[in-house]
């Protein structure tokens, strides 16, 4: 779909924070990111809901999450991460997108899905994609 | 894991209203829904995280997530599913868990990582249980 957002990023038509892709996804920065790595993973393709996918994307997927997690454990050892990918309604990019998010106890999940803006001191995009697409590179190199 | 509750529900040494299970993995309803109709994926095998799973349970847990989407669609229509995994100290199971919630407009998701009980006119387990097995059974039927 050519006037679709989630298209558009997933397949650099606009300025991303590449992590990882392959041919099927991208993995970049959430540009209102709830924690430092805070990643999306998107199709290239365009699809909805996770009903939607081709079985070799929906395991991309799957396999993705693994290792972006991995490698948010090394860089940031969080105290948790949360996968979440809401879809219907619920769905702010009319574009499938799973999220993984680095979580710290002490701050409240919910606020995730609440409008409120997030007070974080947070490192720049830039910053964040060196450090860890490094990690993603490290997890990869050592299987 | 032999004192793990995770395990013993994942392997029906607990009471659980099961929807849908292979070798690898149970899906069963939630004790607390969110909404009618609300699942947990567990792998059979004891794992904690996400990248402490194996592919093949992994692949499973991922075409569990579609499967149940699909049936929860055809039965309850809502406004959105969310899929959830909330990992670490955040998992309430120390057990993988992937959660599929049916969503409607006018709740807030919020409510769903915050502590005080939902006010919900909700179905009983056995009704839930048997409606949504009908619509597993259709779905796969249907291929």
């Amino acid at each position: 779909m050519t006037d679709c957002l989630g298209c558009m990023l997933a397949n650099k038509k606009q300025e991303i924070f590449v992590i990882f892709e392959n041919d099927h996804i991208t993995c970049f920065l959430d540009h209102e990111p709830f924690n430092n790595g805070h990643v999306l993973i998107l199709p290239k393709r365009h699809y909805e809901d996770v009903d939607d996918l081709d079985v070799e994307v929906a395991y991309s997927i799957m396999d993705a999450s693994r290792l972006i997690s991995k490698a948010i454990k090394r860089l940031y050892a969080p105290d948790g991460i949360t996968i979440c990918q809401n879809g219907g309604v619920f769905s702010e990019l009319n574009h499938y997108h799973m999220h993984v998010v680095p979580r710290y106890e002490g701050q409240q999940f919910a606020e995730f899905y609440q409008d409120e803006p997030l007070v974080r001191n947070l490192e720049s995009m830039q910053t964040v994609t060196a450090k860890l697409r490094d990690s993603v590179r490290n997890v990869i190199a050592e299987g």
